[in-house]
């Protein structure tokens, strides 16, 4: 009876919903085809040529599944139970292009749709969707010479333990004889040292720029930023220094003994997504001697006054998502170039607080690094 | 009302099942501590120092919610609803020591536990748990210097893409000069190129052998044996010749051109476990002249006979856990010593068809290579 009640109530709301947005939006075009970031042999989630996704769900005795993606606010995407017994849903409007993290609610637990890949993001392993982009070229995985990612685990006296990092090389690194500038590349809040080739694509960003020809080969390093040991809504209190004594004292001469580096400022970037531009920002500013180009995506801006007695960074890049705050950046950027400061200032149309964001960041800000 | 009764046959069937232990068992000792294998922050699934596994699954209104691990059989471990709302359990016995996979079924769906993390096995990500083992010395995360695993994307024309392996190079590989044997080792049915680095431990195993001067360093390389493509039971139908051409024609040529490998066959080894340890039998068969030392984990065995008109291999490694069928395994080492092989074979205590055997035979292996 309980379960009637139920699906009445959501059958009428879908119809609802269903009149609002045809008074909308056009159509949806049924042409859903796996996402994929799906898990092998899985045919949902699905996503169409409009970006819209479609989920699927098998728990035939729950009483409720909503997916957290959807349009606009929290409510997510509430699944109704097909004929199958399966739970079925589609998000209300498209989604932005790119990366999204989401999980499902099934009768008020947190899990993961089993359909999808895992990515850590919340402090824990999220499921994944792509919603395919128009520009997705430039992250894809093609028939060029592929650099390598390894992990490393590295001595940490500060923290008493072997810490782990993730190290792109470009392609030709392991027989060559040449020296590389490096990038030390930091993730968000929630995230943690595999974001950036995982969710990120940052090997294959760099893969297809090295084949272009379009940027001088270099090396990325992403190490987790202990950003998660605060509270999300505490972000304030982070204290930087434990995570500045293992990047500065201790990964950064690992990498430079055990990898073909050149070890200078000149041959130093910095950069950092969200929390990981927070720490960019501090770290940069509080170390002028160790890195020579600065990044921000989605993490803050610099003003002229932060180098009042300071050195003047190579490049300062600053970006965010048109459906962030792009006036500040942007603004930011006019400031410091009237400043006399090399900065850039990028606004990825289209996108907000998420992945799609950054991958066209890097893309951006590859180029102008060790120049 | 539904839910009332399913809770009363519940709590009556624990207590037999109480009683029931009682009578055999010791007494659970309280002394449970979160599995190392659990996401950050995260308390749940426990483990005891006596083996047993405890479980908290959060889904308040959830009808029913059982993990697919516990004592011996298909049944798992129902859980039931605690005080607050959360639904818990604890195996009906301790489990073998070492790495187990599991998945949580919740209202009929399959899903994982939001507590640990994920590791690839029957063709999807599953939720998994570590006993403590009283070796866990050997592939524990010590301080002892580290060699990396990197992550290659290799040109593959007979399947038409870029195909993934893992590559684990020895400490000091980066800055050295030095040329090293090579490893082939491959996963089971339903695993895949992750599996010998995340679940296995080899990279561990490998360094702390390294660091006990127990063995010469060499690289090991994980790629996807391609066993997923056919259905657990349709086993004998895999056909062995796409993947016997990526890894012969494609992978090895790829790895002796990009690492500093010693290419030639007495410095070239194949082993795999379960379905890997088949592939292994039969490639090394088919392609006498690549390989010369073989190893088959859970995975079958040789016989002198398969040899006729054949080289004999530097080495033969048979293996298996004593929850298996070690006759077998111990009656073939016995027949190919008789015949004059060169032949270990090892059976792992107490274990199954699980990755302790695996990571046992890899330790037990490692040392008698390349000699």
């Amino acid at each position: 009876m309980k379960n009637f009640l139920k699906i009445s109530i959501l059958a009428t709301s879908m119809i609802c919903s269903i009149n609002f947005a045809q008074a909308q939006k056009p159509a949806i075009i049924e042409d859903f085809k796996p996402s994929e970031l799906n898990q092998p042999q899985q045919e949902y989630p699905m996503v169409n040529s409009q970006g819209y996704a479609r989920f699927k769900i098998i728990a035939p005795t729950a009483d409720s599944v909503r997916v957290s993606l959807g349009l606009g606010g929290r409510g997510g995407t509430k699944l109704a139970k097909a004929e199958d017994g399966s739970w079925m849903g589609t998000t209300e409007g498209p989604m932005d292009e790119g990366f999204h993290y989401y999980n499902v609610r099934i009768d008020g637990g947190k899990f993961n749709d089993p359909g999808t890949l895992n990515y850590y993001g919340s402090v824990r392993w999220e499921s994944g969707i792509e919603i395919p982009a128009k520009d997705q070229d430039f992250y894809a995985l093609k028939n060029v010479p592929h650099g390598n990612v390894q992990q490393i685990l590295f001595p940490s006296p500060s923290t008493n333990t072997s810490r782990r990092a993730f190290i792109y090389t470009p392609p030709g690194y392991e027989k060559g004889k040449y020296k590389y500038p490096v990038l030390y590349l930091q993730h968000g809040w929630g995230e943690d040292e595999t974001a950036w080739m995982n969710q990120g694509r940052a090997n294959l960003i760099m893969d297809n720029l090295i084949a272009a020809g379009k940027i001088k080969p270099f090396i990325i390093v992403n190490t987790y930023g202990m950003t998660n040991e605060v509270k999300f809504g505490k972000i304030r209190e982070f204290k930087i220094e434990p995570f500045q004594t293992v990047l500065v004292d201790e990964l950064i001469p690992y990498v430079d003994a055990n990898f073909r580096t050149i070890a200078k400022k000149e041959m130093r970037a910095m950069a950092g997504l969200s929390m990981g531009g927070m720490e960019t920002k501090t770290i940069t500013l509080n170390k002028p001697d160790v890195f020579g180009y600065y990044g921000l995506l989605s993490g803050g801006i610099y003003a002229s006054t932060d180098f009042k007695d300071k050195p003047q960074p190579k490049l300062i890049f600053i970006s965010c998502g048109s459906k962030e705050r792009p006036d500040g950046v942007k603004k930011a950027g006019e400031e410091l170039k009237a400043a006399g400061f090399n900065a850039v200032s990028y606004v990825s149309e289209g996108t907000a607080h998420e992945f799609q964001t950054w991958r066209r960041s890097l893309y951006q800000m590859a180029p102008l690094l060790f120049r």
